[in-house]
């Protein structure tokens, strides 16, 4: 009996931990065509001298965040970030109370805020995000996420998350993939929760973002944000982020809408084995069920044209047995 | 003694691989104060309940190219690039001959290139790095470097590497670091041999960037490289790019030259356990030896102030056994 229990040991040291058992891979997942996708392509790409294997440097796996890893309604997160700190910030600003977007803000006056386009999104942006070092940004930022709440559910925001993705983000990690987010928020917005909450460090988060500059203040060196916009990581911004960060091509890619169309496009279209999926809203109940006529999150040519480019969709309502990790 | 060897095998799985023995680390560097310094710096760092202790995913170290990882004179291997590609393309443009700093270039004088200015330096990279998809760039890079022969020493620019680099490279990662390139020169033009010659991943690759576009030419998408400089990862832009790849700072940087002074500042204020190393090129038999008069790598500043910030200097002619691995 001891001997075959050394042996045993000696065994499983040699040659490494038993394979997680299958029936425990993504639970949150119900079984079915979506969740076999998943996991037929990553048995493939590991499988040591099969027809589909892929290296593990080359396994990049990229992630939208809004509405794919987390949720976006009623609002981008970030969004709520902005008007808090608006309101946050007003008593220093009392010409706010006069002056567009600002007045429309502290209004909750949505339709004038929207009615300010691109230039209002970009004052708002200026006023909030830019002008103080990145250290103390980051800190804001942390500060907002710990206390502010989610209208509908009552929580954190941070509690949004999708539950089976953050398995699949996990079981892809598992499984030699380097996970990334790729996504048309703020970087350092996302960078300060991005590793607690999706076990994502830094420099995996790929964003928006405005210039910087490197600037010594009284002996102490520090990045400083500016108001200006560096780059926008959306649409087809996604697969020039991709490249100009990763420097290689993804081979799967995750979204949600038509503003992840390109990054889908450019990973799926690479030689080699490839995987791309949507995360479809239509779970009016447990999230929202939103697609073709949402402002946000609008996915319409995505859901068109997956059929043809072998792009899987997966259902929220049918393909996931949990949405968020404080469900019962 | 069966007994004892089974003991010894299953001690050995379970406390993991002896530490490597510290007769082997690092071995073309000399015994003395600068190879003290680094070892004792990455054993404080990585002694699990010690005072110096810092977590893995903070193991951030950062490395300038040309002049720090490989061999910078007579010029920028890149500058050879261009030098060679301008003569290769020549024939598609009879209007070069007449034309700076083309001309200037075509007729092997430098000085005429040089006066050219930051405007010649911008045609020229133009007119070399741009105007195509960047797979192709990356096609013509290696070809170059496949061919390309460094004048002084008749090999290829990729034998002239540091041995002692890649040493400190592979001992920083045995120890749980991330290794990052943070180099003035073209990020694409530094991905496709970093992999291979140093063991860096193009995701660990900043460099100076030009701008890229996605497009979708004939149902075939492509990034595709604009005539137009992007991002310039060069003095006060080190420490940029390593906030815009990277998110956090770095606790250890080897420069050569005070293009990477801020760098070093940046790296080596930050709280906590912190190194910053100059390869000093001061070996004018095995390499050559330039600082402060230098166009090429010119080091004023950081020999100035590295006593009093703590910095290591350390000299080629002393501090190393090799320089190249060619060297018996």
């Amino acid at each position: 009996m001891q001997r075959n229990f050394l042996l045993a040991i000696i065994l499983t040291f040699a040659v490494g931990a038993p394979p997680a058992v299958a029936a425990d891979v993504l639970p949150s997942w119900r079984e079915g065509k979506t969740k076999q996708a998943i996991v037929q392509f990553v048995k493939g790409v590991t499988a040591k001298g099969g027809p589909r294997y892929v290296r593990p440097p080359e396994r990049i796996a990229v992630f939208d965040n809004d509405g794919t890893l987390w949720a976006e309604q009623p609002m981008y997160v970030q969004l709520a970030f902005v008007l808090d700190r608006v309101k946050a910030m007003a008593p220093q600003h009392p010409e706010w109370k006069e002056k567009d977007p600002f007045r429309s803000v502290l209004a909750d006056d949505m339709a004038g805020v929207a009615a300010g386009g691109e230039k209002g999104v970009l004052d708002l942006v200026a006023a909030t995000h830019a002008g103080m070092r990145s250290d103390e940004f980051t800190a804001i930022v942390t500060g907002w996420l710990a206390t502010a709440r989610h209208p509908r559910f009552d929580r954190p925001y941070t509690e949004l998350v999708y539950r089976p993705m953050l398995e699949l983000l996990a079981y892809l990690r598992a499984n030699g993939f380097k996970t990334y987010i790729v996504s048309g928020g703020g970087v350092e917005f996302m960078r300060p929760f991005a590793e607690t909450l999706y076990g994502i460090p830094p420099e995996q988060v790929i964003g928006s973002s405005i210039k910087t500059k490197y600037e010594v203040r009284g002996g102490k060196p520090a990045i400083v944000r500016l108001p200006e916009i560096g780059f926008v990581d959306d649409k087809a911004g996604k697969p020039v982020g991709i490249h100009t960060y990763i420097g290689r091509r993804p081979i799967m890619a995750f979204g949600n809408s038509d503003g992840d169309f390109e990054m889908l496009e450019w990973t799926t279209s690479g030689p080699g084995p490839r995987f791309g999926l949507i995360v479809h809203h239509d779970d009016a109940v447990r999230e929202w069920a939103y697609d073709r006529e949402s402002h946000v999150g609008r996915l319409a040519r995505g859901l068109d044209e997956a059929p043809q480019r072998g792009w899987v969709v997966a259902s929220m309502q049918r393909d996931w047995k949990r949405v968020f990790p404080f469900e019962k």
